[in-house]
């Protein structure tokens, strides 16, 4: 049962360069004993976070007037491939694997303490301009940048 | 053990006249088999706000410049009196304790679907100017209105 | 942008039974304003739980050695068609697309109280053995029971 | 409006030794723009079981017929003093201000990375035995070792 958007697992796996740690909290966790699926979202955001700001591009900022843009979750998805527990170290990893005008797509990867994979994902994330709600074209700098990150 | 908010148990539980009806998730809970105790104060958060717009008083909304109060929570704090599980409904009680000159206290009691205490609690809101960051008093005519629902 | 797993979108949506009613908490927005978007799962799994319970399949339960089978997550994904705003109240519609061995897809659309689609997502449930970790083939009764649901 | 657990602030803040550090996330924020106020209590939850782990108590597990004892949290509250951001890096400290003969009182204190002091708060963890739902007396070893940790 691979994911639609991972070809080789291997070649795939093998582009992810930057990642986060998280260590699952006991509130994370459900009556099933595991991490509840919902918290894969929560960490995929906080390594998307991290990730543009480790890039200097699309960081998060409280909303006022002045804003003319903020990213945007176009979709999300996630794969879930082994039970993860309370008190697991996961390794959240993330990478571009396509810029386009105003979005790019990203991946992630989530291997345990045992680097185990426990978890894959991917999502679009568009640029908005908060005031009109229509998607913002990237920089010409910024699609430069993005794209020199992009594995082929 | 009794909460130090609560007098006689009896006379302080008949006082509440407003609830709302909650379902415990199955994400609201946790490896333990019960609901996490974080959540009781999710349900809290609710609850008040539900009353308040019952009262008319105190809605949250957007922040922009030209809002000039909304209420903060001072204080909160939860008495756990019984397990909480998956799928129960319970009723989340809330009633107004005290009116100050810009703030005010409200109490909440849980009870589930046969009628059980499941916990109680209680906090202080204050009506604050999120552009001074400063308390701001409840108008008179809020302050009387509120005032006349307290029980003594 | 319309989401792969959506061939016609009136004739997907119009398939859709069973749903579930629930309204933004104050607590699952995020400083974007609107509510935060790891929420939607939550609501899919409510969905998903009210909507077994309703066919009389796959009910989670406590786990204990006498537990033989369980439903598990496979995966999920959500996609965004427009802003959740707190206290919004949105109809969570669920149903069943495929029926496999021993799993199930199942899909979801939510609508706000305008009736405009808020978000669609969708995701594979198999019955697990919690003892082993192995899936559990459906039980011919509840294969014949689940297909019956299926549109085509 | 300082919280009643609290005799002197000075005293009672320099006695603290053990703290997590955590990240506040953004969907830990909520409209507002700032972190929702049910997420102290997590973080709370976070830093006890890192601090009984630190000790070597009360230590959670999963819950089947061998587990004769849990840590039960009895009650909890906090006390807001400075609004907390996305992206603030929090310490969370815990300590044992009391111990029982089933139970302990443990208090917290948040500070930002600006060495302000965010939250206070505290609550009642007892020992269960999870089969009966009766507390269970600390052992005399574990009562010497946490009395010896706390501070008057």
């Amino acid at each position: 049962m691979k994911a639609n958007y991972i070809g080789d697992f291997q070649e795939w796996a093998k582009d992810f360069a930057f990642f986060i740690e998280v260590r699952v909290r006991f509130s994370e966790t459900d009556m099933y004993g595991h991490m509840n699926n919902t918290v894969s979202f929560t960490f995929f955001e906080q390594a998307r976070i991290d990730y543009f700001r480790h890039l200097g591009v699309l960081m998060p900022s409280a909303i006022d007037e002045n804003v003319a843009e903020i990213p945007i979750v176009a979709d999300l998805q996630c794969d879930y491939v082994k039970q993860v527990f309370f008190d697991d170290v996961l390794r959240i990893y993330a990478k571009i694997a396509k810029v386009g005008n105003s979005s790019m797509d990203i991946h992630y990867l989530a291997k345990n303490q045992h680097d185990e994979v426990c978890f894959t994902g991917r999502g679009t994330v568009v640029q908005m301009d908060p005031r009109t709600g229509k998607s913002v074209p990237l920089s010409e700098e910024a699609k430069t940048q993005l794209a020199s990150l992009v594995f082929l």
